[in-house]
């Protein structure tokens, strides 16, 4: 542990570092926000398409953006590790400042964790929040008539994996959108300001998130396709592979963009795009597209 | 997650459960207590050994051993879950019953998780408490004169496992300690309240983990080796394998007893059993024990 906790600073919030039982983190709002995820190797990654640098920071970043997800700042992550012999070394190097660098954006800290031997490389992050005095945005807060946005990008990660699997190795702006989703931190707390009345992660693909919103929230989701830009990269991509491009944008996961519903007349910042509406019902519905259209059946899942 | 989060109750300390983003627990201490652990099949434990419903109160009470030896109380854990196709299912039901039960011995709640497709069982707990005003009793804080205490059970389930190895299938007690330990979890904050200057949870064994408490320190600690009984059960099972019984007590992890630091003088409640000082030095001896015996060189791994 000692070669992991030397590459790790602590920050303002971290009371108590690594090296003890357990960390001690402030949590001056009261609550404590706790998220946790495990990734696997040939599952979630494989060693031969990310750096142990990219796996750190995309293991971090996809449990960060849940925290800001629930409009809360991150305070501190843990992380268990399961490591074979040969990742044990310069590797695990790699994805402790992985970690490191991905905290840093968002000032939160790397407080303590646990490594044991295994015959695959298994991550185990979990992530603390404080709200701040704010009231958690959940899934289950969106009513008819709010606006969707979202902010953030989606399905580049999406079509990233697709041209690792087809083989391909650009264009590398989206291929290095799955090994380093950026989520747009910031944005959770702020929509959490704003009023944003419902909030997720998009983790699984739009319709499959916004069809947790709909579920939790009891309402319908009615999404309007011509606010989704596809970026000329993206267009591109979906040539190389015969791809249809909105598919990755509606469907794709692991940008962990956020996808919030704020009351109607809200004056949202340009880094959000409105993209539909809260409407009466129980599902999502991209407008003048057909249900058997793919990307409709995902949040069904 | 329905299967899981349904057969889950969530305490007081619960804001928020599973099924958003993230959770959300009170920390009405402003700080809040977070350890992690990450246990895997075939190391940590095995299906043929432990049933499913063991493998959860095992991995739920490590984590919650480390968090009342920081003085603190419990509140929740969030459980990270790798699963062949096979265990998904009632072996699935019965690890969530055994995180439960868990948790409810000190009034936790499991308030999150992941569940993921892996080739083996991985099992992530992190653990979250709250010191409610007490300072936390870290490894560092011993000093020369000080008496060295321990409560709980030493050496039982290192016993127990050497038994399985055997292909023993009695004395039953001492299997049973393999497969569920038993912290003495209130013993933990009740430890803070009597002024204690160091502790720790015995995971790796009592020198071992003692050595932890002298670098940290910066103090010797000496043991008295009549201090340690060993009980008829253990007798007998090394008996059967020709094994040193002191050994087990001495060395023997997973048992998650405490060991405590305690200002001289102090007065001790029956259940903790003074074993040793704390004096000038670097290091964990046995008195009348030679440093080349079993159990020496263990602590310096």
């Amino acid at each position: 542990m000692a070669r992991i906790t030397g590459r790790l600073p602590q920050g303002g919030a971290v009371l108590l570092g690594p090296g003890d039982d357990a960390a001690l983190v402030s949590a001056p709002d009261g609550r404590v926000v706790v998220t946790t995820d495990l990734l696997i190797e040939g599952r979630h990654f494989r060693r031969d398409w990310s750096s142990g640098y990219e796996i750190g920071r995309k293991a971090a970043a996809q449990n960060l953006a849940d925290v800001v997800a629930m409009g809360a700042d991150p305070t501190g992550i843990v992380v268990g590790l399961g490591l074979p012999p040969e990742a044990a070394t310069d590797w695990l190097d790699d994805l402790t400042d992985g970690f490191r660098d991905e905290c840093d954006l968002v000032g939160a800290s790397v407080v303590g964790g646990d490594v044991t031997r295994c015959d695959l490389v298994v991550v185990a992050v979990t992530a603390l929040g404080d709200l701040g005095g704010r009231a958690p945005v959940t899934r289950a807060g969106a009513r008819p008539g709010d606006v969707v946005a979202v902010t953030g990008r989606l399905g580049h990660a999406a079509a990233g994996l697709a041209l690792l699997h087809g083989g391909r190795t650009e264009p590398v702006g989206l291929i290095d959108a799955h090994r380093r989703p950026q989520p747009p931190y910031a944005r959770g707390p702020q929509a959490a300001a704003l009023g944003a009345t419902s909030m997720l992660d998009v983790s699984d693909g739009l319709l499959q998130d916004l069809g947790h919103v709909a579920r939790a929230s009891g309402v319908g989701i009615m999404l309007a396709p011509e606010a989704f830009a596809v970026p000329p990269l993206m267009e591109e991509a979906a040539r190389l592979l015969g791809a249809d491009p909105l598919e990755w944008v509606l469907s794709g996961g692991d940008d962990h963009a956020l996808a919030a519903t704020f009351p109607e007349g809200v004056r949202l910042p340009p880094e959000w795009t409105v993209v539909g509406q809260v409407v009466e019902g129980d599902d999502v519905q991209v407008r003048g597209r057909s249900p058997e259209r793919g990307g409709w059946d995902h949040f069904r899942k």
